[in-house]
């Protein structure tokens, strides 16, 4: 097994939609480490990418994709977690400390919701962004300020209602209240170029609108 | 104002990814009644679809379509509620008991988890369902048997963790559980014709993918 020798800008790929454009594909353009999620390296590999290590259950790499990569493939078989939460599992392994994650949505949408979520998970351990084709999903623990331009779209999810946040700087701000349902929180704006995200307990997640 | 008869299969377009092909091209081309998401207008328009009724602050909709279906338009300028939600209300309002919603996804993953959840808050007065290009999602707030088969890939969603859930007929089966974190009910599936969810109270959102 060929030992891999993480940097500062890692990219997890998950098999959903491939990015072929904008922010998601130049992160993936400047990664200096590339992890595929199992089906994620057939695309990372017809499309000239390096590829640093495979994770997953290898139900959906092609048999040839997986003899070209076998030493760096790290088969995880557990069926009652995902490709995405094995592969930042392994990073955490790894003591990567941050990583950028793109294809996590853009396919079936039970999955979309499942991976954006996942990232409520591993809040303590590693810092991580979902990439998407528009806008980035990131999950805080403590009080976080954001850069932000005036008109930004913003998004707040949490996971339960004993989790209470107050914010300053959105259109719509929160005063140590419970987002009662999940899309309460949806259609707020930043009114700046910072707003302030404050929280008591658990995470959030926090989707930032590319324009 | 022009009085919508209102008939047994009805479509709420919302202004996400438009289908055009698949099942929710199906059910749009054999709808009776289709309302309109604001900026949707445009959309169905310009595919020559009949439109009986728009929805929404009007933020999205083209000004010479504004003026084509005047007649036809409900302006709920209220920005703290969704053009979806708004249309969901327009339906109940009219004494609607079904309907079918296109459209919800494939744009901002923000507006694809409120739309998604949104589900839930009107459960007990209409049934609805989303149908996406890779399935349909269901808010169901009883015990409900689901017409299925061998291999449907089947993931279950709940608002928060005092929601029990007892399933027969799925390859991972709950027990009076909660689903602990979203993403815990999602990588399922249906082990033969049919599968049953059991509820102990509020509500749970049902993915059912097409293949």
């Amino acid at each position: 097994m060929k030992k891999i020798k993480f940097t500062n800008s890692v990219t997890i790929v998950a098999n959903g939609a491939f990015p072929k454009s904008g922010i998601p594909k130049d992160i993936l353009d400047k990664s200096k480490t590339i992890i595929a999620c199992d089906g994620a390296a057939n695309t990372l590999d017809e499309n000239n990418y390096r590829i640093d290590a495979i994770i997953g259950d290898l139900d959906s790499i092609r048999p040839d994709i997986k003899d070209k990569y076998d030493d760096i493939i790290y088969q995880y078989p557990d069926q009652s977690e995902n490709d995405l939460r094995k592969a930042i599992e392994f990073l955490i392994s790894n003591n990567v400390k941050e990583a950028s994650i793109i294809g996590a949505t853009g396919k079936r949408e039970d999955h979309t919701i499942g991976n954006i979520f996942s990232l409520s998970k591993f809040c303590s351990k590693i810092n991580l962004k979902i990439f998407t084709e528009t806008g980035c999903f990131i999950c805080i623990n403590k009080d976080t300020e954001f850069k932000s331009f005036k008109g930004q779209q913003v998004s707040l999810f949490t996971l339960n209602d004993k989790t209470k946040i107050t914010t300053k700087g959105l259109k719509y701000n929160f005063n140590k209240n419970a987002i009662s349902t999940i899309f309460y929180g949806t259609l707020n704006e930043s009114v700046c170029e910072k707003f302030h995200v404050k929280i008591n307990n658990e995470c959030a997640i926090i989707f930032l609108c590319f324009s």
